[in-house]
């Protein structure tokens, strides 16, 4: 090869993980390391009779270009959708993307300058210091409690990246005190909020409190994704933030690639408009309670004393430690020998030192049997190979 | 608004052109400016079955997550559709895009440094100068006769990007004796091809020649895209280069949005498999043809003397070069107010000052009798505004 490539390519590297997570393709393997939304979950005849539809009595306006903001009538209804949980929003304040990580990374084109300090919670979501990496920022880790990231901001931010509700690695919800608090500090420092919701509609027991972003108007970015709601797989997601921010994101967007699929928006609206959401919503939050139990009881069974969890109350993760010495990289290999995969929690981590012995788990994927043997094959792992591990009295003996 | 933006973010700008094209979505406008594929091209019937199908027999892999690369077969298919045309391609040379204009971000992203010498043909197309331009290239004009741009390659450039086949703006069409020559010139000097192919299938009376990228195997990036020969609002392209660059381009495209609908993938997939292009890309060909001779037909009644065009041979574009001293960006205003739109030829030129003469139309949207309407409007207002000008003996008198 005789290209030369930009300084910037160095910025897009693979990681030692995501090679190991290539075997999770293999035949027989259980990941609980993906984030992928259960398949049962997909309304797959409601999007195969919207598509009937569409095909027919809107096809050309489907298959033509359309405009980069979005088609009018989602963004319209993405905005009646954030003003029933609290926010102030009009459409022209609304950008359709494919999916939330193109709202990550228009963020990243359109805040972030080389050298710009961005907040990030720690640990925190992997696909977001993807996004913003290559914009040369300096990601700077935030303190944490039981009520969340502390908003301690001693010095000037550009932005502050948070995932209040079920965050993305480790299920955390912020408080609404601690909301209270960051909105204050936000305000007070003129720093922007961006806050990234993938997850807040899959709560278990009750709602999250309102966004964040409702107390800072004109200060803050929300993203928002239909992936973990309808389907990842038809790549539809929204921003919605101050009308100029919008406004030149859509400008960045038509640089990047023009416009979402003018047929995946239709589809979309179609099941929206259609009340589908009435139905589906209810259906997932139950099918990931029932998984997440199913992985709770797992880890009593199954786990060393030594490991610990928090009980997530929404979202699709839950984050494990082990005992200090335990190392999740090295011991993910003999995991994966037992055809159970994880993400070690270093991923997870901007800056600073990142403990080795945490890592990630998903209850959303697998299925409530694979899940319990999952858990058993880990529970193995981690009880023979962790320093310091006691068996719990119960704990099974696996084959290998 | 509170705020900041980064620096790139002056980088995306709307122009007063698009503001005034905005007027063409009025009704009653005939717009002859965006390069819009014929309504009446996209095989609606052949996509709503596909959808059925994939959603009935693949429902779970239409709506999941997919690889960042994207789909496999899919990868094949493009592969050996490129080898048909002589090229060198393996499935793991190949990217598939959410569209072309996701193929140039991708180009900037890995291959365009801050100050990097970008070669363009002078009038270049626009949605490039657009894509590359945040990543600070410097671009320089190439010289231009008959054949094409000329491979003058004074000093070293990081790349040269160029659309041999039916260019747009002009729809000029690179001889094979030009590609040779480019491709020493290229070979020699260890620059880049970055080929833009979006209309190469679209021929009228006989096949353009075989890509400059087959005559410089790892030295050359070619885009292709489905958006021409079945639909843009679909948003399906790809790139094809050396494995290194593709792969890194691969982990570029994952931060930025992870990958191209699974769903919109797989019908693709299923009508080309089902070979739909063969009757497909025939019956584009006969429709644009007429197209382009209802327009050429039309520019013969109705334009004056001192307006001056090529014929193309392919593609959606037709070049108007009105007389010296004439300025088509401040004539538009007045085609406007006779409902008919168009492009100045200013927007496609990346270096050095533009004629204000020159302006594109495209044949590809508008029906024939709204063509011929469109062009006769046109002829009225360059036959009494424009300098020079010499009406025709038959040129019709128009109500405005």
């Amino acid at each position: 090869m005789n290209l030369i490539l930009s300084q910037r390519s160095a910025h897009y590297t693979t990681s030692p993980i995501r090679e190991l997570l290539k075997l999770t393709e293999q035949p027989g393997m259980i990941s609980l390391a993906g984030g992928l939304p259960a398949a049962d979950s997909f309304p797959v005849d409601a999007l195969r009779t919207a598509c009937a539809e569409v095909l027919t009595t809107q096809a050309h306006g489907a298959l033509q270009y359309g405009p980069s903001e979005g088609i009018a009538p989602l963004r319209d209804w993405v905005a009646a959708h954030l003003r029933a949980q609290g926010m102030q929003a009009t459409a022209d304040e609304v950008l359709i993307t494919s999916g939330s990580q193109q709202g990550l990374d228009l963020v990243g084109r359109v805040l972030i300058d080389p050298g710009s300090t961005v907040l990030v919670e720690r640990p925190t979501y992997l696909g977001a210091l993807q996004a913003f990496t290559p914009y040369g920022p300096r990601f700077a880790d935030l303190g944490q409690d039981a009520e969340g990231p502390l908003p301690a901001l001693e010095s000037p931010a550009r932005m502050a990246y948070l995932q209040p509700n079920f965050r993305n690695p480790t299920g955390q919800t912020m408080s609404a005190a601690r909301r209270a608090q960051w909105a204050q500090a936000l305000r007070a420092s003129n720093t922007a909020l961006v806050e990234d919701n993938p997850y807040g509609e899959l709560w278990f027991d009750g709602p999250p409190p309102a966004p964040l972003a409702a107390q800072l108007p004109g200060q803050s970015i929300l993203l928002g994704t239909f992936s973990k709601v309808l389907s990842p797989g038809l790549r539809l997601g929204y921003v919605h933030g101050p009308q100029q921010v919008i406004a030149k994101m859509t400008l960045a967007r038509q640089a990047a690639d023009l416009q979402t699929s003018s047929l995946t928006q239709r589809l979309v609206l179609k099941v929206l408009e259609d009340g589908l959401l009435d139905a589906q919503l209810p259906r997932i939050r139950s099918l990931y309670r029932a998984q997440r139990d199913v992985m709770l009881a797992a880890l009593s069974r199954h786990m060393p004393d030594s490991v610990h969890w928090d009980v997530p109350q929404g979202g699709m993760f839950l984050w494990l430690r082990l005992p200090e010495g335990a190392d999740a990289t090295a011991l993910l290999p003999l995991a994966l020998q037992r055809n159970v995969a994880y993400v070690p929690g270093t991923a997870f981590y901007a800056a600073g030192p990142a403990p080795r012995n945490t890592l990630r788990l998903t209850y959303a994927t697998a299925t409530p049997e694979q899940i319990d043997t999952a858990i058993a094959h880990l529970g193995a792992v981690f009880a023979t190979t962790t320093p310091l591990a006691i068996p719990r009295h119960d704990a099974p003996v696996l084959e290998t």
